[in-house]
């Protein structure tokens, strides 16, 4: 039978079926979280996609007819179950067929900062207007706020304004003022001040994360994430940004955004009209597209973003279902890539205020590092791509049940032990779980520091497969979800190697041009996605970073949600963000006379000259993986 | 025959016309400024006018297919000189059908102030970004303009940021930044130094004003008026506040305003993006009601406002046609239904920095009156009505060609001495002329102190009309326009005392209020459309205000019209507005004890206590006209 090739949106997997091979078992086969009840038997009607090419697959089956509307069948919805391959396809998984188990990956380290919120609430009782007293309605609420509260300077949003009168006489003078910075945005009848709700959004290039956040105490009450509805327009932020539909790309992550609250809402019970601000990070492709800035000139030398500082805008200008007077506060970009992301994750890890040198490196599609104290700040951007998230990795997915996140590989037998999320039969690898695999696979050997395998290895688990290419049996078939053989071949091993020497190269460059060497870093922090799961010594060995003592490295999570929490709960954070927005010195690593250079030495694990890594280099050692002529250097 | 009366609009005058006359002659009858280049022949298609009701005219006729465009046609337009009248109906005179020969009146004086706009430019030359400084577009502009001019704090419109790039890399780097307050509004290629503009408009209840005003130089480049739109809705403020359709009176002021603003900008060459602010005074209702805010409340005691303050918002919000990003002033209002049209007149006539006691006497449709100086300003509103506009007064007109403005009686003859506008034949009577007139009757004993005709005259130009009703032929047929005798009855005179005792009382309350003797007051500022034309003598005779000093009386013509455009030219003068309108004191005329008496009272000319006129009495008395009997006094 004839194989085809059929592409998973968003994520973006590829996988190789047979002809008329039905789209849910190929879902399954490579991990994608596709709902299914019923398990294929057609019964459930929950493992919806969407196929805007109906020719490459079979028409529709009586069963579909039955258990999908009209309006879901005019715009392409299939069951996967019912639907067999003919040819080559993309197939759309709406976020609403999902499983919804993946693990969230979005929480983020906690730091303290004072609660002080701009949007805050004042309940008032007014007297009624009388001839004596004919204040206008405006001055009788704003006259009150100061006289009992002490606020100055306040004025009224003009929305508001158009119906104040009727507002402020149905709820007969006694309600509750929902003040933003100086600004009354909303009157609610009775005493609402203990809800008071802001959103938190990290925009990153292939994940969205959201937090509702209530203001009284600064406490996250739920978050979530969805994959980042660009990813069809382009994975990486190069082809976003040069896709010639940008209103589409703002309109996609708008509704994705909205799609997140939609769903976090419904759990927690807090209504739209109760969240009243907004605050956003995301890199500067992702905070330019967000907010409807043409990018192109982003993405040319010398890569310049159209707006720096920050920004605050109103959410009905952009359509995001908040209170209708909410504010969007998007916090301000540095220079290049390096965006409002790396901002919240100064400001979380409090980099800016240290006074000993650290590193934080933001992993992620585009990862950003910085290096630095409260004295000078250095920041870069490095291309590392999306293979941690799955991308590119033939196993590789989203750390959802049956992702095997830990890996140890037994150095005589070749055997695995692995953990996988929830405990369920493996389906593919996530992040972490590559980082592990890598590092195990130098360490005994089936690779060498160049990332070859090792052909001369008498062992099942490594072999050829089929396209000739090499590749280790990472969990043979009898364990597997899907009994296949879960495998890590030659080419996944060169797409992890390229994003590590991506962000290995930026910290260099910045070690460098800093003129700090990596003994002086107290403190290295990892942020994004995967950062709390990431096995440090794992990263380190296969050379993500310079080697540095272990203890010095902190985890912290979704660092960049952080920072946009903590500026909607506190003023303060709002301006220190502004200051580490000016203060921040941004290398452009193309322009290094070295960066070619190490960029290609970044290619060795952990790098061509393996003294800097003498704990790495002691491991190999002892398990005699040591090279023994030295690797290519440049 | 049978007569039928019809309704011109906006102005609401009605005419009683034989069946089967033609709207063209009825209009020419009551002075409607319809445009005829052919006088009625049928040939130059300009009378056009529209028609709702199409049973209560003729079909339309074969010129008229010829002549009119479908759209036309589809939307009720008429041929005024086709059109045959066949029942009452309603005729509407479009802007474009007027003579536009009519009078502005809405000169005003001009107070000198500093320049200094909140709208300026700046020309800017910028270096292109590279690897060495690779700036933010925003910080490159931002950064210029506080290097080479100083400025601080600088912002960029969200707008204007969306294409940015595009826009400084269209211009080469070489453009003109506008900056309102401080925020970049817009990037212009090249230098526009010399090109900057505002908009001042004045929405008075009966009329809307607008002045286009060079911002390099305060100069008002030009100027224009129209009826308001809303006069269909309702004539008075408290049938428009209380109208159901609030959206559509919103409509139709901003459209009024557009097509000012379209006229002005043709006829010298200002296209709407060189405009980038505008200003707007108006009383209570018309501010409310052009902002969109519900304006019931404000026409219910104890008649509080909803937004005393100033208020800024984007023109594009309400649609009115300037620069995309222009803003909108709003001058702050005061109380009741004394609004920023009054804060207006007190800017411009500098009433609060005088050290002497003044008056300001803004008519109107809605008349405020103004009592202070520097210390103490007290301020009321009095419902005057449209009457000095021509609304209710049989051959009352506005101040186009043709209309009567001074008037003299010769006192044994009472024959008339008459001017028009422009020399034309006569054709009606406007504001000055009407005050003129009465002021000649009562001298020469054709009415007496209460306004009621002396029957006992024996001369042909006093006569009971066919309604039985005493009126003055004005002018006789043969030298009238239309051939047809103008006529000023017993109702015009009730109509103008009912005027006039509104101001009288809202002056006398205010003296009273403020504990000030009317010797005091060592200035009167006569405001409004037609202040600039009145003859104060007759309007002190007839009571308009109390007996003051002739040389104290400074006509001030549009004052209000004067202050929005001051608040265009000057920041300093926006920030006094705001000052004003937190300092004058409101007085709400119905709740003083003596309101009823003092309003009955001014139903006498010029008041019931005619020792408080000597000079109106002396007069009287020199042409044997002060009445035996002491008028009526409650």
């Amino acid at each position: 039978m004839s194989k085809i090739n059929i592409i998973f949106q968003p994520e973006g997997k590829r996988v190789e079926v047979e002809k008329e091979d039905s789209i849910l078992s190929a879902a399954l086969k490579v991990g994608i979280d596709l709902t299914s009840i019923c398990a294929g038997k057609g019964i459930c009607g929950k493992c919806k996609v969407i196929i805007d090419d109906t020719k490459a697959v079979n028409d529709l089956t009586y069963k579909e007819l039955e258990l999908l509307t009209l309006e879901e069948r005019e715009n392409g919805v299939r069951l996967a179950c019912f639907t067999k391959i003919k040819d080559e396809v993309v197939v759309k998984v709406p976020e609403y067929s999902r499983t919804g188990k993946q693990r969230l990956q979005i929480e983020g380290i906690e730091t303290p900062i004072k609660l002080n919120p701009v949007v805050k609430k004042y309940y008032i009782e007014l007297e009624v207007p009388t001839l004596e007293d004919p204040r206008a309605d405006s001055d009788r609420i704003i006259d009150y706020l100061h006289n009992m509260f002490n606020l100055s300077n306040l004025s009224l949003d003009y929305n508001l304004i158009k119906n104040l009168a009727t507002y402020v006489r149905g709820a007969d003078w006694k309600f509750t003022a929902v003040i933003w910075q100086d600004i009354i945005i909303s009157i609610e009848p009775d005493d609402t001040t203990d809800r008071i709700f802001g959103y938190a959004v990290d925009i990153g290039t292939t994940k969205l994360a959201g937090y509702i956040v209530n203001l009284n105490t600064s406490e996250v009450v739920a978050a979530g994430s969805l994959m980042n509805p660009q990813i069809p327009f382009g994975e990486d932020v190069i082809s976003r940004l040069n896709h010639p539909e940008q209103e589409k790309l703002q309109k996609v992550v708008v509704e994705g955004i909205n799609q997140i609250l939609e769903s976090l809402k419904e759990k927690v019970g807090v209504r739209s009209k109760e969240i009243y601000e907004m605050t956003v990070v995301g890199n500067t492709i992702m905070h330019h597209l967000f907010l409807g800035i043409f990018p192109l000139y982003v993405g040319r030398s010398p890569y310049p973003p159209v707006l720096r500082s920050s920004i605050i805008i109103n959410a009905k200008e952009i359509g995001i279902n908040l209170h209708p007077n909410a504010k969007i506060m998007v916090l301000p970009t540095i220079a290049g890539f390096v965006g409002a992301d790396t901002v919240g994750v100064i400001l979380s890890t409090e980099l800016y205020k240290k006074s000993e040198i650290c590193l934080a490196i933001d992993i992620g599609t585009n990862t950003e590092v910085v290096l630095g104290n409260q004295d000078n700040m250095m920041a870069a951007s490095c291309a590392s791509g999306p293979a941690f998230e799955g991308a590119h990795i033939k196993f590789g997915m989203r750390a959802a049940s049956g992702a095997i996140e830990k890996i140890k590989i037994n150095s005589k037998t070749l055997d695995v032990d692995y953990e996988t999320i929830d405990n369920e039969p493996p389906i593919g690898i996530c992040g972490s779980g590559m980082i592990d695999l890598v590092a195990e696979m130098i360490r005994t050997g089936i690779i060498d520091v160049g990332g070859i395998f090792n052909r001369q290895l008498n062992n099942p688990r490594v072999r050829m497969n089929e396209d000739k290419v090499m590749e280790y049996i990472v969990v043979p078939s009898d364990q597997t979800a899907n009994k296949r053989d879960i495998t890590f071949s030659q080419k996944d091993v060169s797409q992890i190697i390229l994003a590590k020497a991506a962000m290995h190269t930026g910290v260099k460059l910045l070690l460098k041009n800093s003129n700090i060497k990596k003994e002086d870093i107290q403190s290295v922090f990892l942020a994004g996605a995967f950062g709390s799961h990431i096995n440090k010594e794992s990263a380190r060995m296969i050379g993500v970073f310079p080697e540095i003592d272990l203890d010095k490295i902190i985890a912290v999570g979704n660092a960049a949600g952080t920072g946009a929490r903590m500026c909607l709960v506190s003023k303060e954070a709002k301006e220190i963000s502004d200051k580490i927005s000016e203060k921040v010195n941004y290398l452009e690593l193309g322009i290094d006379p070295d960066f070619q250079k190490i960029f290609l030495n970044s290619h060795i694990i952990p790098y061509a000259d393996l003294d800097e890594f003498p704990q790495t280099s002691k491991i190999l050692k002892e398990y005699n993986n040591y090279p023994t002529t030295p690797p290519p250097r440049f």
